[in-house]
């Protein structure tokens, strides 16, 4: 998507550690004009899909999701990080992995929210060592939920997953797929 | 707002402890339909008011805010709860405390993202003992922002967030007020 590319370009800053910092428009300040116009995409991109619920995750998708949920007009749920002992039997539980952060963390989402009936467009701002969106597959398949596909805001290409997502047979619409970038600035962008 | 107050009698769900858990529509999975009918009597009492950024607060407040940011067309900024060791200087930082969870957490703004230029309206799903909403006052009180007003979604009259934040001057549009609330099911709403 071009308009995702040229804002990445524009406001996006490239950091030590191979960390792209969008958090001028996208994960701390929020530009919900620009989250419009990925939604519309997204929408595009999903017609006809029958999509009845949006699913996200804690914390920085939920922004996304919720404008995402607005375009479809269906309801979004967010999957909770979490510490707090739930009883057996009242949640969907995994772990996930934060390579940023440096630790696993456990996502909750409530057995009441989650269903066979659900058709599943699953919504994260990034996509790089998969580990988030593993954990939202997860859950929909606990929940014996359709997955319809999942909705990225920024895929590093270059990093492994989105092809073992793909690989396991899930569609996978990222608006920009990063192929390389430099701490110099310089950032590639598959077609 | 009637819409709100119906929906809370409907579908809350008041737990020992003082908890009424609204997590079916309002915070765990989020009616965005519901959220754009609470934006615009957000937008209708702040009309004229000069609204041009939204502050909220991870992480049940984000999806409330950016349905609003986009009914204002205003971008939106959360406050990151963070265990994240920042570069002095970067950011304004402050404690709240959260009752819920038994716990106090550190949540900061970039100073990139608020500044004198600002005029915030803050936005939260719940006011009760109001150590979320303080801590974003205080945000903006070390940024030099003005503080256009607040907007709750359900506030808990009977303590004292609102009382005390009123009582210094801030403006607090909640758009559902308890006056009481029951385990037996019962709930009152103030005029």
């Amino acid at each position: 998507m071009r308009l995702l590319e040229e804002r990445i370009r524009k406001d996006g800053r490239i950091m030590e550690g191979d960390v792209l910092k969008v958090d001028s428009f996208l994960n701390h300040q929020m530009d919900v004009a620009l989250f419009d116009a990925m939604a519309e995409e997204w929408l595009r991109l999903y017609a006809g899909c029958g999509v009845n619920k949006i699913l996200t995750i804690e914390a920085s998708g939920i922004g996304i999701a919720c404008v995402v949920g607005r375009a479809f007009g269906c309801p979004v749920v967010f999957a909770k990080k979490t510490k707090t002992k739930n009883i057996a039997g009242e949640v969907y539980r995994t772990q996930v992995r934060s390579y940023t952060h440096d630790a696993t963390y456990e996502v909750i989402v409530s057995r009441r929210f989650l269903g066979p009936e659900d058709r599943l467009l699953l919504i994260d701002d990034f996509l790089a060592n998969g580990s988030a969106l593993t954990g939202l597959v997860d859950l929909a398949e606990m929940a014996g939920a359709e997955i319809v596909g999942a909705g990225i805001a920024i895929e590093k290409a270059y990093q492994p997953g989105g092809k073992l997502l793909r690989e396991r047979g899930l569609r996978i619409e990222s608006l920009a797929r990063i192929r390389s970038m430099d701490p110099d600035g310089s950032i590639e962008f598959l077609d």
